[in-house]
Formats: structure tokens, sequence, C-alpha cells
């Protein structure tokens, strides 16, 4: 499946709401436990997604659409820079910045009125060499569906010894 | 983590709501994708959540309460058995169908007033062998979790050639 704006941005507008719905007010007991040592919880994945609104996906798309003529190198994205943005806020507050942004990033990437030939742009990501505007928007989504992935497994294994002899029928709760 | 009536149950009724929020009305192109083969479309799997509230877990729970002193075995869970219950139905046909019967079920489980000693009730799993009520229910939980990893990891893949170079960043894209 190509990667169209008309198909694309309906998923990235959901998923503040998805998130949404799943956790506001929902007990801690979901929201705090991860998978294991330094892994990411629920509230941690929200934070990420925030985050990467702020600094990454539209930053980036913007750089490239100011530049046409000359490629440019990303910033690296700073895993761990969330930490400080997220000090003190709760999950409900978070999920409130994501909406917000994703919202605000939206109206940013339709004003720009895409056209084939800016798809096309290339820029240098650090690690990942050449990429394409189309690229970094495609993966703008399958990140957000890479993260409910995330969570949908963090908050499984929660369950792990719950489950008894189900663990046979569910992957889910051994995977990584 | 241990399985109570009190985390457990938000979780499950969030299901619902959760995928109503991110398939109502979205495109087609995100619904009948699959992962290749016989494997499952978000259509389908929608499909079978509806076709466990009717069939499987409240069924197989109400079967172990109502016989506390001999261990039953429950009926296989037919996991073909669905595309006759889903024939002429649209995905917003089978959300609300999703979230009606998951609405009765929950008020059903929470009727029951269940006490430890329920909790602790034996059956036997066609393939699994001995199985508690409480595994039962933590399953549930777990297969509501483990449905929407699954729709997540489905839409990713249709971008798997958009992404690019990002692809590297995505395990989701290459699992099953």
């Amino acid at each position: 499946m190509r990667f169209e704006l008309q198909s694309g941005i309906p998923v990235l507008e959901r998923t503040p709401i998805v998130l949404n719905q799943w956790f506001k007010n929902l007990g801690d007991e979901w929201l705090f436990e991860n998978e294991g040592g330094e892994s990411w919880s629920p509230y941690y994945i929200v934070g990420h997604l925030v985050y990467g609104e702020i600094t990454d996906w539209i930053p980036r798309a913007k750089l490239m659409l100011e530049h046409p003529n000359e490629v440019q190198t990303f910033i690296s994205f700073d895993r761990f820079a969330q930490l400080e943005m997220s000090r003190g806020k709760t999950m409900d507050d978070q999920l409130e910045d994501f909406a917000e942004w994703r919202i605000k990033n939206i109206e940013t990437l339709k004003s720009w009125n895409l056209t084939d030939e800016q798809f096309a742009l290339k820029a240098n990501h650090p690690e990942l060499g050449e990429v394409t505007l189309r690229q970094l928007l495609a993966s703008w989504v399958v990140h957000d569906l890479s993260h409910i992935a995330q969570i949908s497994r963090v908050m499984a294994k929660q369950y792990r010894h719950e489950v008894g002899p189900w663990r046979e029928f569910m992957p889910l709760l051994t995977r990584y």
C-alpha cells in the first residue's frame, strides 16, 4: 500500500484519541509497570510520543521542505530527553499534550498541500542514511502503530503468570 | 500483577471503545488487508472478538460456576465459525456488536460477585488441560491486548515498503 495523505492522516489523527479512551482515568497499576529492566511503561511510551511530536516528525519534514535544494542532515532524536519534559506530569496530562500537539502537527501537514515532488525530497538520517519525505511520513504512522502494539504487550505481560496454561496460545507474553 | 476484577474489568470495558475510535468510518484500505496468505485482517480480528464474546469467555465461566462440584470440559473454540456470523456485516456493524456483547458480558461478570473460592474453580480445556476461572478471566484480558497488538502490526505492515530505511528501527514490520 502506498503512503497517501488521505489514508495516512486519519490513522495519525486517531492515535491520541485511541490512547485517551484506553488510559484516561485507568488505574495506576496499568500505567507505570514495564517489561522488566529499563523497558518502557505505557506512561513512558506516551511521553515518547509527545516528545516525537515536538522534536521529530514535523520538525524534520519542515527542515526538508525549507531546503529543497540542499540535502539536510537530521538532528539525532534524543530518546532520553523526554524525561525532563515529562517531569511532574500525570498520564492524563501527557495524553492531553499528545492530543494537542498531534492536532497542531496534522494542521501543519495539511497546510503544506504536499506535491509528489516534495514527497521525493531527500535528507540524511544520522543513523539510517538517505531518506525521503514520503518515508518519513509513512514512518510516522508505523511509529504510532508500533507503540500501540508495544503498549498492548506491556499491559498483557502484567498478567503473564495469571493466564496459566493459556500462555501457550499467547506469543505476545514472551516477546520483546 | 494479580488478576483482580477491579483492575481487569476496566481494560475489558475499554477494548470496544478503543476499537470503535480507531476504526469507525476509517477507510476500507485499512480494514481488509492482512499480513499475507491466510492471516487475519482488522475486520476479521474484530469478528473473532465478537465471536469470543458470544461463545467463549462468559459461556465458559458460566459452565464452571454452574458446576462447582464436577470439573467440566470446555467445548472447543471454533476459530472459523465466525465467518458465518460475520456474513454481510460491515466493520461498523461488527464494532457495534462487539460493544453490545461486551457491555452485556461485563454486566454478567459483575453480577456474579465472584469469591476467591470461585476464582479457584477448575475446568478442562480441550487443548491446554486443567485451568482455573481466574486464569480464564486473566486470559480474556490478555486476549484483547494480543489482538490490539495484532491489529497494529497488520496495519503497520501495509506501509512496510513505504518506510524505506526506517524499517531497521521497526521490528513490528517483520514479525508474526
